[in-house]
């Protein structure tokens, strides 16, 4: 089946069970060797890259609709997802599907809901389905050309995300289940824009007392083996109710 | 005209000039004798109050049809304006609607993004429109019964407006151009929902030098006038960048 008989069947099922105008478009965030990374796809038929995205149900609410798209790209649930802006300008999404033929679905103009995710990126598994060819991890700082605005809707997310770092358990969805300091602090460090001083950053987020000092394992030579925690899940969602360093 | 006949004039100018299952949602925010205020209006033919809202044309930017609603409604341009949130749940608006004929615009499902305005009371004049019988300021405390999922908007924008405190300018869009430290800070106090200690709340906002000290007028009593400031609108706006507690 060639690309334009892809999208054309696509196209009818949208038309049969879609609301017109609206779509998701999903900013999956998972972080790696201490780089924060972007799930992007390559659709068949695209040069650049887009972010995961699709439309909403005609029966079904828009919040699920977001995790049935995610779903679909890495095969999990209960993934943490948040709404953050909403992408509405005229044009923003229609000229990059001008080789389309008119009466298409994708050639409509649509006003999309933007959302991020964040990850375990050790616990999911990018998955490319019929109309696209690569699904993969990219790091934000190396990102490929990408279609449309998904440029700006990626920028908007990382910016809501610093924002609302002291609101949002980025520690606990991002990390592994154990971890050390310095990666939780490279974590803010990337998401923060900025280095941050050890001692003072130890300091505060000991303070908020959310994390379990796990047990050393003995090591068999000579260096002493990383401290490694984990987090008190209780604690740290009660913590975050009043921002971690809300203090007015 | 009657009722009926009024939303059918509306439904057939939508159809012609608006995208189907979007609309906008604006929750218009102002401060007044110490009490924050929203702004709502009573359709013709509804019981129940209701924000102000419409659609968006076909040729118009999101961004641009939440502005030209206010505008209609404040006879403001250059609102303070944010979107916060979207509510796209099957089901939240139809039933409120349920009144009106099939075939009328109004019945169909809408995903509604929600926009919060900041508001100098004294500045604007709320404006009934052909299809509205009364548009009032309503103490936040004190609300109607609620259209549709009007109040969860509503309090979503709140919500949203607490925890962005340190990052937007409710002062400057809130008062009026001269005030006094109590009134900003009971300001603080209403949108935090929590009583704030006077010595350390002038402290605080003294640290971020955003305010000018205006000179007194002199008092012809024995009593001395309250001091009042208004702001320094370029260093408020700095200092917003990085948020007035941002301290990581």
């Amino acid at each position: 089946m060639d690309v334009i008989e892809l999208f054309e069947k696509g196209s009818e099922l949208a038309y049969k069970s879609c609301i017109p105008h609206v779509s998701v478009d999903c900013v999956v965030f998972g972080f790696h060797q201490s780089s924060l990374k972007v799930l992007l796809l390559k659709m068949k038929g695209f040069d650049k890259w887009g972010l995961p995205g699709g439309y909403v149900k005609t029966n079904e609410d828009l919040n699920n609709a977001a995790h049935r798209i995610l779903k679909a790209r890495t095969g999990a649930t209960d993934l943490y997802l948040e709404q953050f802006n909403v992408f509405g300008n005229v044009g923003r999404s229609e000229a990059d599907m001008a080789h389309l033929p008119q009466r298409f679905w994708q050639r409509q103009r649509f006003v999309s809901v933007g959302y991020y995710a964040l990850v375990n990126y050790g616990e999911i598994t990018p998955v490319t389905d019929r109309i696209s060819e690569s699904c993969e991890w990219r790091d934000i700082d190396d990102l490929p050309e990408l279609m449309m605005d998904h440029k700006e809707i990626m920028n908007s997310a990382l910016h809501t995300l610093r924002r609302n770092i002291n609101y949002t358990p980025v520690g606990l969805n991002l990390l592994p289940r154990e971890f050390t300091m310095p990666q939780l602090q490279r974590l803010y460090e990337i998401i923060l824009g900025k280095a941050l001083h050890r001692g003072n950053f130890q300091r505060k987020i000991h303070s908020f007392n959310i994390l379990n000092k796990l047990d050393a394992t003995p090591s068999k030579n000579a260096h002493r083996p990383p401290i490694l925690y984990s987090f008190n899940t209780d604690r740290y969602n009660e913590a975050l109710q009043n921002g971690l360093k809300q203090d007015w």
